[in-house]
């Protein structure tokens, strides 16, 4: 059975490429710089259900993704995270956290309602991300 | 310099035991069975920072533990999560999740005040805790 990405994923997220193991979305909000990790592995709800090697590459590249985005968005904290309670796909969090953002110091998860990034913010975003990522990230 | 636990920690956690890399800890709150691994080594605020043998370690032991107590709790879901935004020492919580539980199917974290277990609770989920983790656990 091959990867399918979980509907609600697919509607509240934007596609922004490939790692090696993790489809990398961008959350459809702009009020976070809100990233999440997807192995594309099918039927996996908990870390600990990928072998041990695919459990090895999900923690570098969550780590890899991690720096990237706290140096590139100079985040005052990293938020990563696997909760799973609506969507049980295994996807693992990656906000970018500000003393100032709207929800500090709470998590982001049910304070607010998403507000959709514009085409041209969505564009910038692509363009300064695949600056810092560079080849890392496929389409 | 050596690792100290920050004092929020200690202060809102039980000490259980160690695992290689990562100190297990009790969140004090009876509502929901919540775990916190904290790597010991200094001044670490975010999995990156560890070395990739570091890194590789915490996700195993990370994975271990939260097999371990889905298992035990017969969780509906874990909820695994570094957040850090009011204690900035790298600590990854476990949360064995319900969906019949008083935050459920929002996250745990600044939803409800603590209820501190009973001697004789902390007693009990020790003897469950050691027999399902074994020699695994140090103290």
């Amino acid at each position: 059975m091959s990867f399918q990405l979980h509907p609600q994923l697919a509607k509240d997220c934007i596609h922004l490429g490939r790692l090696d193991l993790c489809r990398l979305l961008l959350m459809n909000d702009n009020q976070f710089p809100w990233f999440i990790l997807v192995p594309e592995i099918p039927n996996i709800s908990e870390a600990y259900q990928l072998s041990k090697q695919q459990r090895g590459q999900l923690q570098e590249e969550s780590c890899y993704l991690a720096e990237q985005l706290a140096q590139l968005f100079d985040a005052d904290k990293m938020n990563i995270a696997a909760l799973g309670n609506l969507v049980p796909q295994l996807h693992v969090h990656h906000v970018v956290r500000y003393r100032a953002d709207p929800a500090w110091p709470q998590p982001v998860w049910g304070k607010l309602s998403a507000i959709p990034y514009s085409i041209e913010q969505i564009q910038a975003l692509r363009y300064r991300l695949d600056g810092q990522l560079g080849n890392y990230l496929k389409p």
